[in-house]
């Protein structure tokens, strides 16, 4: 339970309460001591008629320390979940269910974040588990109504979310996949 | 005026009518025997809400010959103009004003398409000049009717625009750009 | 070891029993039936000095009913273990160790093939399981010797590699990835 | 002669002079008033055996007021060339014939650089035309001996590549390139 509180991105243990409670939490233990799962990133975009990115959405949380943190769109794919389903199913649980996001028709992430409980051998770190993340830029058309334990959704330009102040509010890397969504996009300034 | 008869998803001349009028005709016939010409390829698609592609729009043609064509939307990227903008012109002008295309946010291209006046080189072919065209897939989620020269819009499964039947009435090697589109949303079947 | 032998491509015993053998068989049974596994897929090819692929080399087989069957290299990401490097483990493991794999410089993937225990819902299949893999196009510039239980390597063009015979003798839906593949490097013929 | 001089990369009179002498300096100016002209953009780098990308090389020059720039391997797409034939021809012209370039097998480049010749449209700017350069990352495994204009090969980490001192050397938006190169191959740091 602090291990969620600490790590509010996260659904490990709330998707498992949901679909597969016969998963107990001390299996979950096991396992993520032992392989890498898959998770998806999103990176929640405004765009205008041209499909140019003109604003980024990141959550924004206060962690168990009290400081204010800024994330992703974030969370696990389960058994049987094609992963543009667990695209928006998460960015329906983070955003709201009338957010309108536009998933990607290509499977193809723009890159994998993999996140390792060791930092420094990758850009990405999770305490946790090793996650391999597929990292997807995703248009939303529609009112975004932050949820659960976010407090806000704040849209920014990309040059701002790529700023320093910005930046160093992103947890476990998250920061990096930020600007490598920019550079993506063509919008790393 | 033949040639666009011939080559009708082409808009070489009309564009140049529009807004380079001062570039003659001569003047581009020179041009095309020496340069590669910058063109862009859009593969129309409806997706569901999960992003996957159900249906692909082909454009229905009758050549000067009174043989049916089926083609994608392309066109030439003009003097001082973004590919995005070369993008969203190109679809509004063979699907009309309210397609709703959702122009990708990320200017890389899914591929290349090299077109090469003569056969063989690649896969694609245009015997007036050398066009190389960068491809994308654009959802549209709006009312599409076809402009100008086109009968008709035809959606169909990515199963019945990659048969044989519809291949083989797509010219200059389209039918094989489609095949990689659907190769690239997953849906090569 | 059955199972091993009617799913030869795989190596989630092998690769079990040398590094983590304290995860025991009933562990990795209980973690197939709920969570989706990591894997990557490799199509190793011969390119010329301009890139171009010339052939694809696809693994020979035969199956526990004496039948011929082709595979890709294809195998398990460990625990800690980065994408990259599992990549070149798997090919060396199946290649030999003298391939000379040139694993590509950007964690993209050209596509992810989501292999379901449910047969439809995507073009992938897998009855043991849910494995979602990353999928690379892997030039090799050295001497590959089919390793382990491969009868043979052998090299074809893009177009055999295509053709119905072939494709014919893939499982799982390997054969649509190496469509896939091969529309990504523009060779679908 | 003096255009040559300000804009050492580039080759646009050298190419005409040797493969295209018939097309005038004069038509050139004219051509290059009208129409985008297509490049190509390749950032050389050196790989370990995993694919990562361990260093970055970048071109040294002296401009006309006699200051350092830095510069990528740059250049036109010639009329009836292939976009890996150019890719080859300009790697081997700026880092000569040992290089051994690794030329990617697929033809999809990273991203586009568009550069326009008003400033600020998009992160890439040429006073002298409108080009859309076709982007890749190409590692180099053999010697590389600057050729020509240029007075070095400076091979540098990613994150030095990136840093400050060494983008504020680099031209018309090179240094953005530069970091989404490093982006997508997730060395962005």
């Amino acid at each position: 339970m602090t291990d969620t509180a600490d790590y509010p991105a996260d659904d490990f243990y709330r998707d498992n309460s949901q679909t597969s409670a016969w998963l107990t939490e001390e299996d979950l233990a096991v396992v993520r001591a032992q392989l890498p799962l898959v998770y998806v990133d999103a990176v929640p975009v405004r765009v205008d008629d041209s499909g140019d990115v003109v604003a980024v959405g990141l959550l924004l949380r206060v962690d168990t320390q009290g400081a204010i943190t800024r994330a992703l769109v974030s969370g696990r794919v389960m058994y049987h979940e094609r992963v543009r389903d667990a695209l928006l199913r998460h960015i329906e649980k983070d955003l709201g269910p009338v957010a309108l996001p536009q998933v990607p028709p290509s499977p193809q992430p723009f890159t994998i974040a993999e996140y390792f409980p060791t930092p420094g051998i990758t850009s990405f770190h999770d305490p946790r588990q090793h996650a391999i993340s597929l990292a997807y830029v995703v248009p939303v058309t529609g009112d975004c109504r932050p949820q659960q334990n976010a407090l806000d959704l704040a849209w920014m330009t990309p040059e701002e979310a790529c700023a320093d102040t910005v930046q160093a509010e992103m947890m476990n890397g998250q920061g990096t996949l930020v600007r490598q969504a920019m550079a993506h996009v063509g919008r790393l300034g």
